[in-house]
């Protein structure tokens, strides 16, 4: 059974998408979901008034129908969803991989969402998401700005081992024009480093997901920011000149690391005999930064597929860049929601590229109504947000399993029912402990896990080829 | 060596407290410290250019000189100490104890600071301090405004075991009246108790404290709040009818809780031929609240010597109530600050009562300038000081021994160089566990942790008496 057939037998239905309002006002030219099954009766929804006269007057071409949210016991919720699992087992999507990674831009494949694709984007997206958690924002801390954990143990302790990747390598940018807001800098003089971030990381597929995915697949993912206001102006001229050293480390910049890094990968594979992908990943400003990246990628790497799964990113480059992407078989996917502002950013002379995964805020029954923008902007609504589509007249799947309680991790979006606290994700007493006389202090880091990006150029390639083959036995 | 004249011999100077600018401009008639020693030379001060001239304009009088802070090396001072012990050993005060329990008003053990009352006043505020470390304030927990854990484990869990004291009852109240801002709600229907707030405790020294400070110390911590502003108008007329069952809990309102268990607590120790005596203590709102239960106490309970230690508390009363206080012997003890604003609340109408120590936010080096309304409040800062004070004449004590790093436990008053994080006082991840499917949750409260006040009614006093005898062997 191919594919394209076999994607729509758990779904009763799907309608064509109607262009939003939105799009219609900024004038642009957004790639559309093309649906190509016959249309049948609605499915599980209920017209209010209102909407019967919306439909009457065929306003519904203006504005979405809004999807119908099943109601939730909040008395009995607790018992019957705390202890499920947050995943479902893994299919093997080793013969369809292509179809995965877009040979045919992920058409047929998003509305209704295909699940194995979902499956996938969250897998992308808690890589991105991996970039925030992991990053020391203490500007208290002598390591402020690097990642709190070596790149062994990064999965590991944010529990993505799961995932089945391993980090091979940790990105360092440097900022050498003004991004102030950007870059996290440490208050104090004595810094791992004075102007540097931890900017994401390489990692690569370990033996049995590459079985199961079907091709090593080379993952980057870059951090974003949460306060994306701030530096979008700055973005919207300093993006345009790509490759002058926007972001640069140690006389290397953070785009050159990746190449040097995902060349190295590529070959080494190849020579095995192996097929390659590479997916780049990113949320807000990281999501930018990874289309930049896979450009420059699949320009120095012959027949690589390329992938970028960005959430909530801000437009980048114009129409002639688009056309290059395009050239280059270089495929996005672009998760963005309704009541995010950043995908609109900087301004409508920049165009989006790809294949486009629109989601609601309102469809969820778990999230607050409400202006909200740093709830609507996070990557954990983002995430929350796929898990829950089915497709964009269907409401929020029944079945969702991943955790709710992610969503409130840096932000305020879950109702009150749910009891859970709003940006709950922090350290106990902010990483102070009590030591043996009793006092409050800072503890050292573990040697490991100290930045030493001077370090990591002169790597030895073949012992950590060596290491990973070994830890994947 | 009679206490009076051995308390000097470790300080080198005083002078006489000038009246500060603020009470000059209030009208207010202080309780002024009264020295007695001869005045000497000015130790350890270097005098600037506008000290100078300020002397020689005489200025002096108006605004009271400036310690000058001790020059503190930062970047030896992680070494030199982190790894020094926070208590001094203690001494046994079993002779002294009426004179650090005010029979003659602390006179003469104020300035200097005679530094065995200084680790009885630290030691009463870490009392106070206990009941807002415990303090469940989160608005999504169905606990939010009760005690994290119970009486038994209060003192271990924050680190309060080494003071010598057991709790042997919980005090609850329930507010009648409005005080929307003060008592804690839950945002949920199926909480532990609608409006009742934990508001302190009753604690008794074990037999090794009672034989170091001479007798049987009955203590009383009164939990305040943590934003005075939104209450002191309020309690501006809402004190002023005292008795009228201001706070009240399960028909018992928190004050006749209190007054019964240290009726049954002066009963069974007098009994066995004990002195007995009964300090109060609270912060902010809760020095106002200890001040008025003192007054009920030595109302109610004949020939007991009561005494009130209160940190940045509003004024109570006025000043018939002030006379009256006198006359049952009521000895109050207040700790302010120059800088807080809340001892000044609620108006020139009231009068403040006792004896007081004024200290001065600038003459400690480990804090910031610069306007901090909440810094000059929080409890712990006030610690830090009378950890630090010698004498209005004299500089912050070097050798003092208290963990610095408590200050911005909620606040943000300390210099960057200690790289200590502001508000660090925190949970991790804000209580919420990853349980064994991998969803992040609430964790049920241990049995023994869930408050349950009105069992407490029952509560069957000998027992409790055999347990803390038990626990005192």
């Amino acid at each position: 059974m191919a594919l394209s057939t076999m994607i729509y037998n758990h779904l009763p239905t799907s309608q064509p998408i109607i262009m939003n309002k939105l799009s219609k006002i900024h004038g642009l030219a957004h790639q559309q979901v093309v649906l190509d099954q016959p249309k049948t009766k609605t499915f599980n929804r209920v017209s209010s008034p209102t909407e019967s006269l919306s439909h009457l007057l065929h306003l519904h071409l203006e504005t979405p129908p809004r999807t119908q949210t099943h109601q939730i016991n909040w008395n009995s919720y607790g018992e019957e969803k705390l202890s499920t699992p947050t995943t479902s087992p893994k299919e093997v999507i080793a013969q369809n991989w292509r179809d995965m990674h877009a040979s045919s831009n992920w058409d047929n494949l998003l509305d209704p969402l295909h699940p194995w694709l979902r499956r996938e984007i969250i897998k992308y997206g808690e890589f991105a998401q991996a970039t925030y958690d992991a990053f020391d924002f203490d500007s208290h801390s002598e390591y402020c700005g690097s990642c709190r954990y070596n790149r062994h143990k990064l999965f590991e302790t944010l529990g993505l081992s799961r995932n089945g990747y391993k980090v091979s390598k940790y990105i360092y940018a440097m900022s050498h024009v003004n991004m102030p807001q950007w870059l996290e800098r440490s208050k104090l003089v004595d810094t791992w480093s004075k102007d540097s971030n931890w900017m994401g990381y390489v990692a690569v597929s370990d033996e049995e997901e590459t079985r199961r995915i079907g091709r090593r697949d080379i993952v980057v993912a870059w951090r974003g920011t949460v306060a994306p206001t701030e530096w979008y102006e700055d973005l919207q001229w300093k993006l345009e000149p790509y490759g002058h050293g926007m972001l640069r480390y140690n006389k290397s910049s953070a785009s050159e690391q990746v190449i040097k890094e995902v060349t190295r990968l590529v070959e080494l594979y190849r020579e095995k005999g192996e097929d390659v992908s590479l997916t780049v990943t990113g949320h807000s400003l990281g999501g930018a930064l990874a289309l930049l990246n896979a450009y420059e990628a699949a320009s120095t790497i012959p027949n690589l597929p390329v992938s970028v799964i960005s959430f909530g990113a801000p437009r980048v480059g114009n129409i002639a860049f688009r056309d290059e992407l395009h050239q280059l078989g270089v495929k996005t996917f672009r998760v963005v929601t309704k009541q995010d502002v950043v995908p609109w950013m900087p301004g409508p002379v920049y165009t989006h590229v790809g294949a486009e995964l629109k989601l609601d805020v309102h469809s969820s029954p778990y999230l607050k109504r409400g202006l909200n923008w740093p709830g609507f902007h996070s990557l954990e609504t983002y995430l929350h947000l796929v898990d829950g589509f089915v497709s964009t007249t269907s409401t929020f799947r029944e079945d969702a399993r991943r955790d709710v309680a992610l969503v409130n991790k840096a932000c305020d979006m879950l109702v009150d029912e749910l009891r859970i606290p709003h940006c709950w994700y922090q350290l106990a007493n902010k990483g102070l402990v009590c030591n043996a006389h009793g006092r409050w202090v800072k503890p050292k880091r573990d040697p490991e896990d100290i930045p030493s990006p001077h370090m990591q150029e002169n790597i030895n390639v073949h012992a950590l080829e060596a290491r990973m083959q070994t830890q994947d036995k």
